[in-house]
């Protein structure tokens, strides 16, 4: 169905009118994209073209293959190659038409709405996805994907972004980062420190991440110290080419100060192979806290994105490997969690940490009080699950009454998938402005401070808290 | 006061109308009745009759039972039987106007709603009921009981029920269910199979339980080999009269594998009467794996409702027994609790695993993403407490963004109150049309897909997910 | 901006219109105030005068202060006196111009919409305060603090206070109280027992208070059965001064029942100052049942706040004390931590248990089960983070459908801040008036349910609850 133009917004006339007014003011406003896992390869290439309409849309995006897994759509069936010798389809227009028999599935939720903007605003069908469509979707998409106009370089300056951040392992060596900043082009993308694979002890490939960190900063890492400082190095070297923060990601947001002699007598267990979950537990919740000392001193926005159950289901991680959609979030616990962090750093005004829950009971109990109290804290915007249009209302709602917007980070659309950021930040602005709108039609704002604060949700505050 | 044509749905005109034609057009199909608590036995004798009004409607509601005994009014006071010698009413209507003159007490609750259409629809009564009108009521209600009309049979055909399932114990003997398939009464009524009593060891009777499976079974109980013969002989008869589901209580969804030594070992402690709460524990997380697998083999649909910790209230329990509306929930957690069962089951495609909650903070946190990944699991609908307007709104808005209205398993009343029936379905049916037109005024569904997913939530999902 | 007459309703016109009609038939009831932290200095001296505009609005109320810390705004600078010898502002009207110049903070939070009521009701000024407005405003306060009409017992008069309820250590004078009482003021000024400081071991100054509590009471406090003498003799003399209730605040629910021999074993320790964290957590537990028993005896209404960790900021603590806004809620359960207390007490018609939570996961889960079913329980109104517009709209929603409005307690303002009484119930009765309005236009209530039930809400449970 064609995109309606009041879209998201309340039908109640008084609060749509206001609602469109709002968003009206900021739609064209540039995008800023201060946390997001785009590969950058995308963009060292300047003739870098997408393969098919299949590996553009389909294979990178883990809420479409989770939800026809659900179904009992087979990934193989879907040209998701395995890693085990399982067959699987390899005619990219046989595995789309899967896709399409089964777009049903998507009524109603962020994938959908995300898809219909992205197949009517860049590749001008405003059709229903379906099998009696399947063909003239591809084909259309594939002719698009040939022009010129398709480079990710035009599209990136299409989509008039202001900034783009990836994500990117301490061990990466930003090869394609240094090949960008070494072009002719004119764009802002910028690295960002993830540290996960050597800080989390039961990393995947924790010994062969140590050993390239060791190679890359041709430090002997042998004890704690050596580890902090090659950890330092990454971090100034990443400064070098621009970035402005780090991500951490944990099961628990559980943070803990061990003496640094307690912490080398883990990383030694850990050298040696020994480590136990425990082990490892206690040694990220202390690096959570050294990696804020770090942010301290260099000045690098820290994020920390908290509750998901990596990898929930064995036979698909070993069929598929990881980021197939098999992460579940699970409860989280942020007041006693972080008080060893906040005793450290919670009033250094040097120190920007954002909090990224997937646990929503956690935002007006734990999260909202916490971000209206420490000058440290932000609050992100509504994570995976919950960047939604109903995700981002009970955000709002159990959100700002306590914190204030001015408390929170902006929106960041966190996505891999390139061609849905527009769509996202559409989305996102479409619902703050609706919200704000709510707030002028029930006497709370007026709208002049209504109007500065759609400004501020569209692009002020991820510009100011990610100093950009 | 008389029923709105236009009752639950949005005041603001241009979803109300939307709401109003999604509803036109569901209102009419037929009950699918997939999970519940009927006794069997108002069908077994064709001349059943509803024995007064105190009776039908009072007496066996606990919802009413609990917020009379909250305000003060004691069950005794309203003719509940006791088992401990306490004098208790004996005349109904006595008992009647007791309750007729706190009916206040149920303003803005799903009991309220629910009673206000059965007076209405089945007894013709537009009036509010209070200590004035008790009498009116009584006399009314008496006098349609005794009309042949009121036979169970007679209203089932006029509910338009399509099929009814019942719950029954494992030792159930199934014979009212046998004489109304002996009977030349044309109905669907199914048994379900619900093995707490035999399978939870600190199930308060489960010695005399597991005595009567042997029984029933001709077998000798003396291990757990035995005891998985057993259960899977009646799950056999329960088939071959028609059962398509098993039902499952526990307190937590707590699952763990255990070796078929370490199950036996625990159920001989049972069988001696030393088995302690640490097994019972462990010894239900077993078998829901266990029934699990026997669903994985004669493909029954297996229903898990977790979360009530049942008699919280000691002393009414000695005084009135169970279900008196005593059962209070608590805490839930889903991620890491059901790991085991679906490492084992969870892609299986034979297996449909149908989770009732009572927590709703898990419906965004856990359970949504697993139903939207897992191909055995499907979401059950709001239970209990939340089978009402804001608990149906709360669940769609919580849920279908995340695994879609595919993967839910549609609505069931889970009601012993046989005229509620249409009442609930009635409220389920607007609470869903309300929600897609709100969709479609939001830009985000059309009318033919919301049209098409009204229906789903009507009728379809439940008679699929259920294989009926 | 001017105050909208029609505030905080739904903008859907005819939610709206029955909201305003349902508003305007309560809005001039009394206040009924049973809990809060209103000092009765302000009462006992009848010409008591406010200090300064700073003084009264911004120094006592930690929502402001908290706010103010996380943007960066250092207490100091805001005239908070320091415990630790750092200088700070002595110009009220240097902080209250730093103050107003961050006021955008407040945009969309309960404190703006306090404020905006007091500034244009109580003040004259329509206009938004900023550091271009601060000296305006400031001048306009300070005249109007001059003023005879702004002694607070004027106040009381003109805000209508039928009974306003404040709260006292068990080890307080009542000196105040008696004054006000001895006074020819004819005024409705209760004590609240609240006996925290002598329960919680682990209190800051618990044996300090013990001693004090010793004095008091003329008794030798040397094991649990004389602490427990001096105890109700403090409620009996605290009952004579009119107290109606009792207050406690405890980190968790948790009860459990000691023996006689095992509650003194512990408080033997505590003289002795050796008792533990566990100790202090299990002596509580137990005083909670001993405090529900005293009130069956008694007749004095129990309240218990449970939920905070207080201090969560060690700086901010030994810089400036305690409640300056660092205090964080954590999760909650009640369903298992109530059980001891409710096997206890629970159906004894002699007890009124009021709960207050800061965890929102437990209103449809533990609460509203509990008090739907217990004669004792009365849920009290949403609390402190959620004394807001969205806070009461979620536990409208949560609570309701389950307990109905007859098993909560009303409202109470528990506000330090004498001046936002007016604002907060006016909040209060808005927010309720359109939840009933919602309810008509959805067909749920008719107009003259609606009406009893707003005045329920505005004072007749609070009235009842507290036997007042």
């Amino acid at each position: 169905m064609p995109l309606n133009p009041d879209r998201f917004f309340s039908p109640e006339p008084s609060q749509r009118q206001m609602a469109r007014q709002l968003y009206t003011a900021v739609a064209d406003l540039p995008l800023v994209c201060p946390h997001g896992h785009v590969e950058p390869r995308l963009f060292a290439d300047p003739d870098y073209r997408f393969e098919s309409p299949l590996a553009l849309i389909v294979l990178p995006d883990h809420y479409l293959l989770r939800m026809l897994h659900s179904q009992g759509v087979p990934l193989e069936s879907l040209g998701v190659p395995t890693l085990d010798g399982t067959p699987y389809e390899t005619d990219p227009r046989a595995a789309w038409r899967r896709f399409a028999a089964h777009f049903h599935l998507f009524r109603g939720t962020p994938s959908g709405l995300w898809l219909a903007y992205i197949f009517e605003q860049l590749f001008g069908i405003a059709e229903k996805l379906s099998a009696e469509t399947a063909d003239v979707f591809y084909d259309q998409i594939a002719v698009r994907l040939a022009e010129p106009d398709f480079q990710p370089r035009r599209l990136y300056v299409r989509f008039q972004i202001e900034v783009l951040c990836t994500t990117d392992a301490a061990t990466d060596s930003l090869a394609q980062h240094a090949a960008i900043r070494d072009s002719a082009w004119q764009a802002r993308l910028l690295p960002t420190f993830r540290p996960d694979g050597v800080i989390n002890l039961d990393a995947a490939d924790w010994r062969a991440n140590l050993d390239q960190l060791a190679a890359l900063t041709n430090l002997h890492i042998h004890n704690y110290r050596t580890f902090l400082q090659a950890l330092e190095a990454r971090r100034a070297f990443f400064r070098s080419m621009g970035a402005v923060a780090t991500d951490h990601g944990a099961e628990r947001p559980y943070t803990e100060r061990l003496s640094p002699e307690a912490a080398n007598f883990i990383l030694q267990r850990a050298l040696r192979g020994t480590a136990n979950a425990e082990d490892a537990r206690r040694f990220t919740a202390h690096m959570l806290i050294e990696s804020a000392r770090m942010s301290v001193e260099d000045g690098m926005v820290m994020q920390l994105h908290v509750g998901s159950l990596r990898d929930h289901n064995p036979r698909l991680l070993r069929r598929f490997g990881r980021d197939k959609g098999a992460d579940i979030p699970q409860q989280a616990e942020f007041t006693r969690s972080l008080k060893p962090l906040l005793d450290a750093f919670g009033d250094d005004p040097r120190l920007t940490l954002i909090i990224f829950t997937l646990d929503e009971s956690t935002y007006a109990r734990d999260l909202a009080p916490l971000a209206g109290h420490y000058p440290s804290l932000r609050l992100g915007a509504p994570w995976w699950f919950h960047d939604s249009l109903n995700g981002m209302a009970r955000y709002f709602d159990q959100v700002m009454e306590t914190c204030g917007i001015y408390n929170t980070a902006g929106f960041n659309d966190d996505t891999r998938a390139f061609l849905s950021i527009p769509a996202r930040h559409d989305l996102w602005r479409r619902a703050a402005c609706n919200w704000l709108a709510g707030l002028v039609v029930r006497g709370i704002l007026d709208d002049s401070d209504a109007a500065s604060m759609a400004v501020e949700l569209a692009v002020g505050l991820a510009r100011r808290t990610y100093k950009l």
